[in-house]
């Protein structure tokens, strides 16, 4: 099982699955088909088939799918069946948004540091949690078993403090600065732009002017 | 020049160089070259020239390129050079939380409408603006020129709404909602969902284990 093989739709895709499956389970399914998945989230029944196949042979033919094993599987895929202890730097709006983000605990992720370099911020709280100063990173990444941050500062700092947080033991990144992060090659990065996203929109309806 | 033919990548890092330019454009410098946008958002300078030159010629060899100019083009290309007028559907914890995204409007998005089916939220205000009945979308969007909107709602009504928006002519749709929203091949929709993306971190953490 190769990671780079699989196509990052199909990631996207197969968490969409395991959601659907945690609703089926929870109504008390025990069997599903490729194309009642496939109903359910909205794309074809070969897709749903074409995506698993990725990572196995998980159903029956002509049975379909037991809904508890197939949802034991995918979230084992996405690296789910464990908790995930994440911290957030950068307690200004958008970081304050993420963090009352129901969608995160839901999945397993909680959010257990927020750091800000802000002084005016530090010791201020924010849905319980008491904002540090990012000298305090390493120490707590360490101690409390942390791999992935949430990044939600200002551009002129999002490289520094992404160094930062590697050097603290941080191997996964979520950015949100509209800014590419060099990091070396073992960490991971994902990078969200809201406003890049409704650029993306824009540049498509402007093509079609 | 056709849409089809530009990867997403090639957008998105467009996005990017042209936030890079407003700063430069601030800062008062007159040219600048690949080397030197590249350098300073994170890209090699043949990534630059080869992202611009699927837009045309821009830049003049051996002085590189005028920062207006290329501002102004690649603002263009992005559809950024008028304003946009969005609505908001959905008034939860992530509508509320992207309605003080300063983000949006520093990029010419007004968020000018928030509307909400659930009853005990219609007529509060949110960032001084009233939360409307889902029912006067189609008017709203006619009366502002709206063509877009962000729907930040829970997965059981994303469809329903989508379904609503686009027949109130909305043809452009940024969707939190983790469902694959099924639409006329017409209508522009982007997912991000935010989960979705720590999953593909925690994906790619599990392979490498």
């Amino acid at each position: 099982m190769k990671a780079f093989k699989i196509p990052e739709a199909t990631i996207i895709r197969l968490s969409v699955y395991s959601r659907y499956l945690e609703q089926a389970e929870k109504r008390g399914i025990v069997t599903i088909s490729s194309g009642e998945i496939a109903e359910g989230v909205g794309v074809s029944s070969a897709q749903v088939r074409k995506d698993l196949a990725y990572f196995g042979e998980f159903g029956t033919r002509g049975v379909g799918y037991n809904v508890k094993d197939l949802l034991y599987h995918t979230l084992k895929i996405l690296g789910l069946n464990d908790e995930w202890n994440i911290i957030l730097v950068g307690a200004g709006n958008l970081g304050s948004a993420l963090l009352s983000y129901r969608g995160f605990r839901e999945r397993g992720f909680n959010v257990l540091g927020i750091f800000d370099n802000d002084l005016t911020k530090i010791g201020r709280s924010l849905v319980n949690l008491k904002i540090q100063p990012p000298e305090e990173i390493a120490q707590f990444v360490k101690e409390n078993n942390v791999k992935m941050a949430i990044l939600a500062v200002p551009v002129s700092v999002a490289q520094e403090m992404a160094e930062l947080l590697i050097k603290s033991g941080i191997n996964a990144i979520l950015n949100f600065a509209p800014k590419v992060l060099n990091v070396p090659r073992e960490v991971e990065v994902r990078n969200i732009d809201l406003s890049v996203n409704l650029e993306i929109l824009t540049f498509h309806l402007g093509m079609k002017k």
